[in-house]
């Protein structure tokens, strides 16, 4: 069953709220998210700051320990501009650099063209004079409440999921995420119309967003961090501080789940591993910064 | 002019060692080196273990302040089989599950198929009994004496380059170092027939190589650390620990690089790295980490 | 006016939770904590384990941009014994060592011996067969509700205090806290007889305890991070991972107090740390590590 | 024996180099050494900048795998002032707080007053208008020829030590170093009146100094890492990126000595580590930081 849900409050922790919907295991719905700043599709203020979360969304039969697979079924921007920060952050570069980097705290908007596939910014004055990338839209911020009746601002991710800021998150990826609170809980915002890998200016373009997602309870499965997979790849992401911890927990979850569901015993998982592994950087901004271990499913039949 | 060097001796450190060789500006080098224990083409073992170079040739015009440039001409595996360990280093998994670990230091040869392009390790009695990859030919290590009369041991690396161990540099590769002694003193090594990104077990598939190389001296040119382009990329790369700090060293490059040679202003790099930024892991396994900041080149024109 | 409270039940987070008990700007409260599993004075187990807290209490006229003051009055072990893990956490060794760590996840009791001041753990067939320390009774974990409406479980600590377990948050300690929510709602427990710097073994000695504290609400002060000090020294905690993180947070921070409250203009209260500051390791075991920036008071005059 | 020596030239690698002196095992050096930047006890520049090395001596006996014991039996400024950086590194601070760090990269001179052991800097113009500290001499910069025939920069340090800017290294510290090349080939210099911990100005209060020492080759001894002890703690010394790492150097071992030396079983030095350690942070702005393990020698026996 497909639902409908028009968002009417949003939250800015993944929490043990109340859900604004029950689905059933294997429903769908079709929602809208507001961009980071809580600007909707008609660019109306709606909500306050702070990456604003649209949802929860109860799926029944989701228990503790049981594993809840969300396919990112469309993710489209609904309005015809984003706007991103222009200046890479500090912790980003060197420290003795951050100096000279431009003194610019300002927001820029991009307006967004739907049928040549581009987001483009005006530099007035600046060389070249503006800059041009292609859509690639995506989610920033999902993911389910997180363990022991936490809630944890929209700024940072953990095993639940949360501020992830990873590229990768885009239509037609599968998502898995342990769940901890009964009925999962599920949150979902902070689409980017595209962004670049890392986050490292702070955003990606961000924007509203029409989205529809379908859920679906693995009661056998059981994972410690978020899971993924698209045409090419399955993934697991690591979200902590620094970079080499992200890759600890990412990797070691990419360990069990060769073993678990795709007949690897611990030794070839480890060999497959060392000469066929990818990472990607997911964000290098937020609390916690993301990075993914890959693994090519050609090597996976 | 072509030179072909065959090598008599070899070094575990870059340094300002007495040069095998001097050549001019524009010339090339073929030259062979061994794995990374010292075996050759014929499997024999003619040098000490750890990543022994071929080298240092002294290229003539290269002074302490110029930028040299190296194009990876051929990297090709010389010998039918390769090695690496098996198992998972336990800085790259989580510190609680390095007991989990398989307890299994040996290595394992892998057998090359250049026809079909592809490395197999046999692992009779496991689940899968072999696993193959494709061959994708690398340097892992190749740089020039670093600054202040150093010597510094191959296992590690900086801004001379050194044991980056990116799987990224493949034939056809150009590079670029920073001049820190007369004549640069390139030394190269290490070669890997595959590795998956991040080095994770600590090796990739180490194997001897013929190699050519061609030098440039660029006499207007200033680099803080290895650059390097293909046909799709110009990127950077920073080394150290941990990821975090490598991120900061090659993205603080480029910034620089997009500035003096793209015709981008400050503002303008910031912007174009924001959106259209990629990041490549290059080894999380040796004395300093490498991190690889990448743009395409469809963006810089 | 010094309130007497017994709790009745605890939470594993610091949060928005319904106070407890409201208290006036200036009043004392004497309370007790349980132990880190939730077992009382009297050795039984009243609540789930996870350091769970006594409060949250609410105090009369703190509102949100306000400093909270909380001077920990008294701090006494309540009954005769404490527990601790036994081994160094695997991620405060080496990665390649963490083999050679002895396979023991039990829990070890401690004798605590008031009237020498010492705790005891016996170890028959160990050499030596016993350690013995020195009392140094201290809370590990204690804070206020932090911002944006989060509730974060007391595993972990940030700038509205919580796990911190620094051995220098000892009877006598005047803390300084942000406050996030009106009334700070601040929450206590986590007792240790005495810990080891870091924390390293994951646990001090875990022991419930009586506790007295006393609030002051300071309206014009402000600040990032917990404050503290003591006879000696003034201080600052930060809390966050990997440790170089935590001495950016609490260094940046002390900054701002030599140019708050103690007459120093910038230039001089840099040159003030460079020749005179110290650092305390406060944990480096918790989901976010501590560091504690201190200046001793001789110098702030 | 008891040897003078005047250094006529100096290095700025510890390194495989020529020895200066050959001492025998036992004997005693009373020399002197330059500031950072090579000036000497009479305010002469006399070498390059950049920690230049009086040494290495060449200590008769000493072999590859044996421990080189040196005590620091003397530590005295031979001037009457030093110098230091004013502003904290901007990789101490937080990233976004660099920017208001004072931009002033001048060096400042401090009087040295020896009858009233301080230090003193005038700072006209500024709230206070003099920093004033006590005088804690100590060497920045000291260590053995590194393995595998290294030269590496005196502005880092490592297993060899080097430029750990430990303010524990202090006149009667003894010290052990590992050693790698016959005669072990030490080296020492990078003198400071005084040092905050952490060195987070980049600079203790540089100065030249007369120092003597005393070597002994302990044959039976091993070690990994740099060691020390003074009157109340035996400690270890680790140095790596980040402060994280230099702990799991610094505590692994120290869980080793306990063990080689002490009587220690491994789970009695766990325990004892886990209540009783005490960490010192030596440096965090050269390229390798310097954390300290600690344990007060009351625990030994």
């Amino acid at each position: 069953m497909n639902h409908t849900f028009n968002p009417t409050h949003y939250f800015t922790t993944l929490g043990w709220h109340e859900p604004v919907l029950t689905v059933a295991d294997g429903d769908s719905i079709s929602t809208t998210t507001v961009d980071a700043r809580g600007f909707d599709s008609s660019g109306q203020n709606v909500t306050e700051r702070g990456n604003p979360m649209t949802g929860p969304f109860y799926i029944e039969g989701a228990e503790p320990g049981d594993m809840l697979q969300v396919t990112l079924d469309s993710i489209r921007p609904n309005r015809d501009y984003g706007w991103t920060r222009k200046v890479v952050a500090p912790n980003v570069v060197d420290p003795e650099y951050v100096r000279q980097l431009p003194d610019d705290q300002e927001t820029i908007n991009w307006q967004i063209d739907p049928v040549a596939s581009t987001a483009t910014a005006e530099l007035p004055g600046h060389t070249p004079d503006k800059i041009v990338t292609s859509l690639a839209p995506m989610l920033g911020c999902f993911g389910v409440a997180p363990p022991g009746r936490q809630s944890i601002s929209t700024a940072t991710s953990g095993p639940m999921g949360g501020n992830m800021d990873y590229r990768g998150f885009v239509s037609g990826v599968t998502c898995y995420f342990p769940v901890f609170a009964k009925g999962a809980l599920f949150h979902l915002g902070d689409g980017h119309a595209a962004q670049g890998c890392g986050e490292i200016v702070g955003t990606g373009i961000e924007i509203s967003m029409d989205v529809q997602v379908t859920f679906n309870v693995l009661k056998e499965k059981q994972s410690a961090w978020p899971r993924g997979e698209n045409v090419d790849y399955i993934f697991t992401a690591g979200n902590a501080r620094p970079l080499d911890q992200c890759v600890q927990h990412a990797t070691t979850e990419m360990l069990k789940w060769l073993q678990q569901d795709y007949g690897f015993d611990a030794l070839a998982a480890n060999m497959l591993l060392g000469q066929c592994v990818e990472y990607d950087l997911g964000n290098i901004f937020d609390p916690a910064y993301t990075m993914v271990c890959k693994v090519p499913k050609k090597y996976l039949n």
